[in-house]
């Protein structure tokens, strides 16, 4: 099979794969995060009433139209009305009420002042206006904020705190959002050994399952992480038959190279799986291998770690965004300018990197074995087959 | 007291917060997103021993001293060393290995070769190496990537999925974690009516306990939220007296500015809090009263929705993240060009905004009751008393 690029091989996945159908009305404080499943409109208008922006008195703007320093104008303090109440007696010419902040207001007012601007006198049952206030001045009208009926959230939203603060400010206990995928992931390895004891000789500690089961979760998803496998294709085989129908994806790590027991080439033959696309051709994640099995992609990486991170970022990240709705989750780019020099190679390579202020710092450490420097980084320079990086000179950064 | 700038408010409370001290030794399962809390250094190498980086055959390099096109260097195939196995037996010179990806390299080898660049004979059993190969050429060594003792990670640091990668690769089960905050909040205010059910006249939907509480998740942590309460200063004051011992910061929205109902002046009265600040000299958080109360910081925001968010991401996310030891929450700052132009005003201004390559987007609607037009927003534009907004002339950004 020919290898092909990373732009090829993960269109030739997309082709295959639908976003993941099925909504669930979550209560708020279970939805952060979630997707959004459909239009939401305002119920009511927010604020709900006219209220007041600040602490002083509410009153008729006319009143105050002869107001000055000589001659202030006194009005009659007939009431109080606290933000919550519903202060419903209609206000006579000549009065004022004080109001809260928050505080509706009553029938009839259509200004304030804050109480830092008005002498008050006889106990507080008289006020001096000393000068005119405008109609509508300091004055919040309903709906100002979100109006009933419109448009509040659409399909495809990922909420966010503001978003569900939006939701909380309507009334809404509940939010409908797209059920989330359902992700399997597996390592497999006859060198792999269980941590928390000695290790054998020849073997390795498995860091393959935290570093794409911990990615996956830092996305937003809880994969349903299996038991890693020995290297036999009957019964890595006979395990992905026996899970696949619960899964909206399948992810594993190891065994897709051209050694003896690189066992997935045979895997997909006993399968069945019809196979997209195997090794891209760039370095490291050309080892990997895609096909789809009873209509699921069965996305299987590298076993050296950084190959298998990348394999990961390019190809499979956009593959469950697309599954879950997950806009986020698409390739985003970004021009950086590298602080270090790579001799040109024939092929097109990723390099882990760390971006700071368009500036993007790489490890010298960046072979695909080598786990400890990718620590930190954030992105993966693109640089194309050819093509050395100059310090200084901006490329293409794929962002993490 | 003194209006003061966001800087002095936030030293005050700095000053008087530590860093909560306790450790716990979590699986790494439940780690992600914790902060280290002790340096901790590699237990041995990685990888583990010398290997092969490629499938092929593996040899005494020079054996192939001689080797050419025309007089290619015969090799007998001594055995097969897979990925995981524990292969002792030396190589004689003349002798090969059958080497797979990430095997140990046979006492002997110092070297191998791709298998697509060797040519095999006698079923097998021998190849034929056409070029000399070099001293550990294709070869990786033990440490190559961590060397046993070698630094892996330093106390504060928090640990992302790469972090626990290279912990699983050392063979860990646990991490040692700092123990999180006890994060309490609660929200203010006889006009808070509950969601799900018609709202009475006068009465608002309480979004602040979504829009902080939210907030607060957003960055980590699992607040302690208490139910919201009316505006009896007496009340709150025994609910807080109640809680507090189980905090290590409290965080309230609503009733810190100067009407009658904002009763936090009264509940510190009753408490006792020690007063650091009320309100700082900018808008919107310009209503925030903080103080110490039995050693914990008690952090009130106003209830207008967007000044509560701005007091919290001037003045209590960096207290959460000196408390937690999460570095990553400290003031962030970036230069951005808006994209429009406001008038100067006389006091300091932050303004709601979102970065896109380095250019700064503003709703319309940025006055502190809205919150609607918070969604999707990711900074706050800081512009200074006296200074306009100018499109395209740069401005300092708090990043959310």
């Amino acid at each position: 099979m020919e290898r092909i690029s990373v732009e090829e091989a993960l269109n030739l996945v997309l082709d295959k794969v639908k976003p993941k159908t099925g909504t669930e009305n979550l209560p708020l404080n279970e939805a952060l995060g979630r997707v959004c499943a459909g239009k939401i409109e305002a119920p009511i208008d927010n604020p709900p009433f006219d209220r007041s922006p600040l602490d002083g008195y509410a009153f008729y703007s006319t009143d105050s139209a002869d107001a000055s320093e000589t001659s202030p104008v006194i009005l009659r303090v007939a009431g109080t009305v606290y933000a919550g109440d519903n202060y419903t007696a209609k206000l006579k010419r000549g009065e004022a009420v004080r109001i809260m902040t928050g505080a509706m207001f009553p029938p009839g007012c259509d200004c304030m002042v804050m109480q830092e601007n008005v002498q008050t006198g006889k106990n507080g049952t008289e006020i001096f206006i000393s000068s005119p206030v405008g109609a509508y001045e300091n004055y919040i009208h309903s709906g100002e904020d979100i109006r009933k009926g419109e448009l509040l959230m659409n399909e495809g939203e990922r909420l966010s705190f503001a978003h569900l603060a939006v939701l909380a400010a309507m009334g809404f206990l509940n939010v409908p959002v797209k059920v989330l995928p359902a992700i399997g992931f597996f390592c497999t390895g006859d060198e792999l050994a269980p941590a928390g004891k000695p290790l054998p000789a020849g073997k390795i500690y498995n860091s393959n399952e935290a570093l794409i089961g911990f990615r996956i979760r830092e996305l937003g998803f809880t994969p349903k992480i299996l038991p890693a496998s020995g290297d036999d294709a009957g019964v890595t085989a006979a395990k992905i038959d026996a899970v696949i129908e619960e899964l909206d994806v399948l992810v594993t790590t190891g065994a897709v190279s051209v050694g003896e027991k690189d066992i997935f080439h045979e895997v997909f033959k006993i399968l069945g799986v019809e196979k997209l696309f195997w090794r891209l051709n760039s370095k490291p994640g050309g080892g990997i291998l895609c096909g789809i099995y009873r209509g699921r992609p069965l996305l299987c990486l590298s076993g050296n770690p950084f190959a298998a991170l990348t394999g990961f970022e390019l190809i499979v990240k956009p593959v469950l965004g697309k599954i879950a709705s997950r806009s986020d989750l698409a390739v985003r780019k970004q021009r950086v300018k590298p602080d270090g020099d790579l001799a040109a190679k024939p092929v097109r390579r990723f390099i882990r990197a760390r971006i700071e202020n368009g500036t993007a710092h790489f490890p010298t450490g960046h072979l695909s074995g080598q786990i400890f420097s990718i620590v930190g980084c954030d992105c993966l320079l693109d640089i194309p087959a050819g093509t050395a990086l100059n310090s200084g000179v901006e490329v293409e950064a794929l962002l993490f």
